[in-house]
């Protein structure tokens, strides 16, 4: 997908340069895909990491200076801020300029920025499945995405164009890039991503919790399958948060499925229905199979993380 | 813990000679334990491969003929199969023999396996907290057990004398060994592994009814976070059922808590109470840092695979 060689951009204006950012800074120098990459932070420290690193060529703390003469802007900051940023920048932005983002979740993204998208500017909602559990521009590397997945969710504000530019940005980059309704991106990293991190997030709550059992207890048996549910642990709660708070629907109608399933297998083990449970823990060896097959098993288990792009 | 020489045992009879029971055999000869090995294996390739292995000096379809002369006898078939097994080898146990187990829950085995051990016979119930996902005798190594720790949960047919010599076995082959009562056992393991295990094989179930999210979608999304939930689906389906019978109380109590908690998570999602999540997903890490330190931590995930002994 996308024509081997993308446009060259003028400017790249990157906003939060974290590792996500940082990593598109690198990928888009590597590839030669821009003249100018130039970001915008909130912290001095950020910036001048930025500086320093030389992964970008110019640091602003106001988001409306570095995407002035811009024709590619991406943000890259924790979805919650998007509404504010997308406010912020909307008037700034050049005609003909192509706005993105590398958020999350989607129909909350399209909604809180689109209308802040001016006529005659493009906007393409995207979600690279990329990343690592580090934080902060130092953490980036510019084959972050390479071989990874990259989601466009075209919306009202993106032309064919703009959605054939974009993609071609990302296979330069070397992601698989796949595009998708922002609804049904959200469905699909519900069940893949939020609700698996939510049930971890939620069964580490729970141990903690405990008196009968002691926390060490907990952490020197947590091999026996609870350790790697504490993984996820390393994520970012800011971006978690926003997801959880952007994704509401969605995790919603797939945690009530899971909530309702499970109250049948709880129910199973209460009657001692050992076929019920038996055929359960059958089925699910297929999918597994099948994950194995499509060669997306790696050893290193992350819960997502590397799914995620972290804020800066 | 535990004298470092163990006395040598005159014949050990391992009933069931699957990953665990052909590592017990392996670990035995390895450390000259015991002047022979034999063991109790229902199908003849069970047994054939147990001899072409040289793992074992005699392979017996009946359990009464390992058990004869045994001065050491191990239980390493699925906990379903124990009382059945006990009420048929108790009357052929040596005088001043001891029985023990591999099995992943107590209490019910204590329960299970207690009423058939006749008087002169000793009974320690215990726990190696280890395994692969691969079954079989084949599959099974000499230091399988080697710095993983080893449960032992005293009852009332154990003496002092008893669980010290299991103590001693179970040092001798590596293991790091703790005592606890059968009752507490089964509150730690459901938390750090039972219950990680069902809600897992849960939400790959849901996954699996979806109607909106094709499964080819899910699997190639699946490194979000969902991949990690599905290793345990490599889990022994007779292994699991017979554990989730047989921890009936521990699972359901553990499964409450945790469905409580989620169920005040779901609520702080639906009402947008961001605080209330970030300050949940802050105070996860704790555990996993502590999990870290403790050296708990590896790069794999197994879901507990590696806690839990594979039947034969």
């Amino acid at each position: 997908m996308g024509q081997e060689r993308p446009e060259k951009f003028k400017r790249v204006a990157i906003i939060g340069i974290g590792l996500i950012g940082s990593s598109i800074a690198r990928a888009v120098r590597l590839h030669g895909l821009a003249d100018e990459v130039v970001c915008a932070a909130k912290t001095h420290d950020t910036r001048r990491t930025a500086l320093e690193l030389k992964i970008v060529d110019h640091a602003y703390e106001d988001p409306t200076e570095a995407v002035k003469g811009a024709d590619l802007v991406i943000l890259c900051t924790p979805v919650g801020t998007y509404g504010a940023i997308a406010r912020q920048i909307g008037p700034a932005l050049e005609q003909g300029a192509l706005l993105t983002d590398v958020g999350s979740v989607k129909s909350k993204v399209v909604e809180l920025v689109e209308p802040h998208v001016p006529d005659g500017v493009d906007f393409v909602a995207a979600h690279p499945v990329a990343g690592t559990e580090k934080s902060g521009p130092a953490a980036g590397f510019a084959d972050l995405f390479a071989g990874r997945w990259c989601i466009l969710t075209p919306s009202e504000k993106s032309t064919e164009a703009a959605i054939a530019k974009l993609d071609a940005f990302w296979t330069a980059i070397g992601s698989n890039v796949e595009k998708m309704s922002p609804e049904h991106h959200d469905l699909v990293l519900a069940i893949t991503s939020h609700v698996p991190h939510l049930i971890a997030y939620n069964i580490v709550g729970t141990a903690d919790d405990l008196q009968e059992v002691t926390q060490s207890e907990v952490i020197k048996y947590s091999a026996g399958g609870f350790r790697d549910f504490t993984r996820i642990a390393a994520s970012d709660p800011t971006m978690w948060r926003d997801i959880f708070l952007n994704n509401k629907e969605a995790v919603l109608e797939m945690l009530g499925r899971f909530t309702e399933d499970l109250t049948a297998l709880q129910r199973a083990i209460r009657w001692g229905e050992g076929d019920t449970l038996f055929q359960m823990f059958s089925r699910t060896r297929a999918i597994r199979r099948q994950i194995i097959d499509a060669g997306q098993e790696t050893a290193e288990a992350d819960f997502g993380r590397t799914a995620y792009p972290e804020d800066d």
